[in-house]
């Protein structure tokens, strides 16, 4: 099969949600299913070994971060991405153009590209829609994404516009580059929808997106601060458009409740930082909803975590120790925490699939909030 | 056999290196060994999981730490320290004299104790002989360690000759209390010679300590930034005094070169910060020397850390991935380094070991300090 070929096992017969397979170079996806992101290349506080046992299938990784650092010379030299972090699974890399929007220093945008200072050490850089499939091609990921620009929210709908048509015509840019060599037999590469929150601009970016023509469509500039609703609003919009046997990616999302909503919608697939990010700042998601573990009520708490869940740190700690080690500051805990979160989503997601499978979802997705909101 | 009791495998024929078996409640620890040091009751930044593959037999908490942070009520509530941290082998708890003296703010120092200021908020306490004793027995380690004072360096002989009296007399009030009620029966208390470089002091406290009569016997007060010379001809002072079938421990040391001189002159048990410290400032030991990952050699270098290491990180990840997470400031190779140099220095006690069952010490001593210090 085609790397980043999509293949429908079966739908829901409530919903538009539905479970399939994500071929790759490096092995198959089940879908829907939850990428954890690793930045530089690493998912933040943990190692190989304990991602593996996770059954994370496919993990993200930053294409803005490991091209300044260590540089994609390092990476090639390395044998990819996959050779360099030891990461033998599926990866997937952003094309840099939400970093080089959001994080670098002064940027000078044109409709060549972007001219950015490095946000380490003020370093001068210009990354274009071709620069990125470089990048990418040098990093070596399963899936590479298009350069676009993830149209901050909220923007006025003549900004929005713009911003739309630039990505398109940097996704035609992209797809040249893309296949001048023999790249993409290994890798895949996933356009981008944009439009903000304006539905017309969504169905023009989805049709134009589609007769360029794509081995998956990710929808991006969502849940970047705006309320839920449009974003629900924008998938209804924009997904029926794709057809079946294309991989649907929602960029940057999300919560447990965001997973659930996306699937509902007919998403196939999801990454987001909260799991790591939560769990450096202590947050925990456990079936009964989120808690934070520094909490005063946790430090004479001798039960897991989550009494349902088979992760490392269920197993082997209690509340109290884990209240114990944020409070004194041990470096341990964000690793212990981000991996209790990583199986939380992981399991979410499989518990998802696992209802699609038995034509249960609607009912599961009730089950699963009644606990996770209405907690003793 | 009693906990803390020490038994005689094996001398050298060359020198004073014995070959042993400390018996404790929890497991039986071979002697040569290095105590991993987890001051919080964890060993910084390592999933208990690793460190018991890492072999290490026999871990130190730190009681001043405990004691503040989560207190001995949440230990004693959780059934003690191994409950607590999930390490379910051998553990030491030193008195909280060293950091009595050393971490904690405004102090008053009287013979009944020391009064002084948590380093965390400022909250005041009182540590007596009592007290120390209390506070181990509740933390509930395998063995504990006479309160005393550490005599810092440079000491003249007057003030190191009246620390080492009070240590003496604290040392009978430590037995005393430790004996009032049955945790001797599930514990072992050390006493720890004193009497900084002075030989004549230290022979006295030898004495002494032996006459008031404990399990083992530590020799403290050294690699507090003496010469090495002095720390050897204490050694030499001391150790043939203690009868053959007590375990002898040389707190707080050391580097590698530290842990072949200590054995070579007779000492059974070490623990050392220094694995878990230069983990985390990136310095790495390694068969063929000291190096730090950060440095730009190493950029480019897909060589594992030491190709005759069997730990996770040699095993999984090169130099240059482990570069590029220092550089990156990408925690994990906290735990990464970290752990890399507990195997190294587990693995080191484990060829010293060897070598006696075969009774080639100075030869293998010999060879270890050819490769680790004229590496290309």
């Amino acid at each position: 099969m085609e790397c980043g070929s999509y293949q429908l096992i079966k739908k829901s017969s409530e919903c538009k949600a539905r479970l399939g397979k994500v071929y790759t170079t490096r092995g198959i996806i089940d879908t829907p299913v939850f990428m954890p992101v690793g930045t530089h290349g690493t998912v933040k506080g943990i190692a190989i070994e304990f991602l593996h046992n996770s059954k994370a299938a496919i993990i993200l990784g930053n294409s803005y971060h490991l091209y300044l650092r260590p540089g994609t010379e390092v990476i090639k030299k390395a044998g990819g991405i996959q050779k360099f972090n030891s990461w033998n699974k599926p990866l997937l890399t952003d094309s840099g153009g939400f970093q080089v929007f959001s994080l670098s220093d002064t940027r000078k945008i044109s409709e060549e590209g972007v001219e950015f200072r490095s946000h380490i050490d003020g370093s001068k850089h210009f990354f274009s829609p071709e620069k990125s499939m470089q990048v990418q091609k040098d990093i070596g990921a399963d899936i590479i994404m298009c350069f676009d620009e993830c149209t901050p929210y909220p923007a006025d709908y003549s900004y929005a516009k713009n911003s739309m048509e630039l990505s398109l015509k940097w996704a035609k840019r992209c797809k040249l580059e893309f296949y001048k060599d023999a790249s993409y037999q290994k890798q895949a590469l996933f356009g981008i929808v944009q439009g903000s929150i304006y539905n017309d601009l969504r169905k023009i970016s989805v049709n134009e997106m589609l007769n360029i023509g794509f081995t998956g469509y990710a929808i991006g500039g969502l849940s970047v601060g705006e309320p839920k609703e449009y974003m629900y609003d924008v998938l209804e919009t924009t997904l029926p458009t794709i057809p079946e046997n294309k991989a649907r990616y929602l960029m940057g999302v999300g919560m447990p409740e965001d997973l659930w909503e996306g699937v509902q919608r007919g998403i196939d697939m999801f990454d987001c930082v909260i799991p790591t990010r939560n769990g450096r700042n202590g947050q925990v998601f456990t079936s009964f909803g989120k808690i934070n573990i520094r909490n005063k009520e946790y430090i004479q708490d001798f039960s897991p975590l989550d009494p349902e869940c088979n992760c490392p740190t269920c197993q082997g700690y209690t509340k109290a120790y884990l209240n114990h080690l944020v409070r004194a500051q041990e470096t341990l805990y964000l690793m212990l925490l981000s991996l209790h979160n990583i199986y939380f989503m992981v399991n979410l997601m499989s518990k998802i699939r696992k209802s699609l499978e038995n034509d249960t979802f609607l009912n599961s997705k009730k089950e699963f909030f009644e606990k996770y909101y209405f907690r003793k």
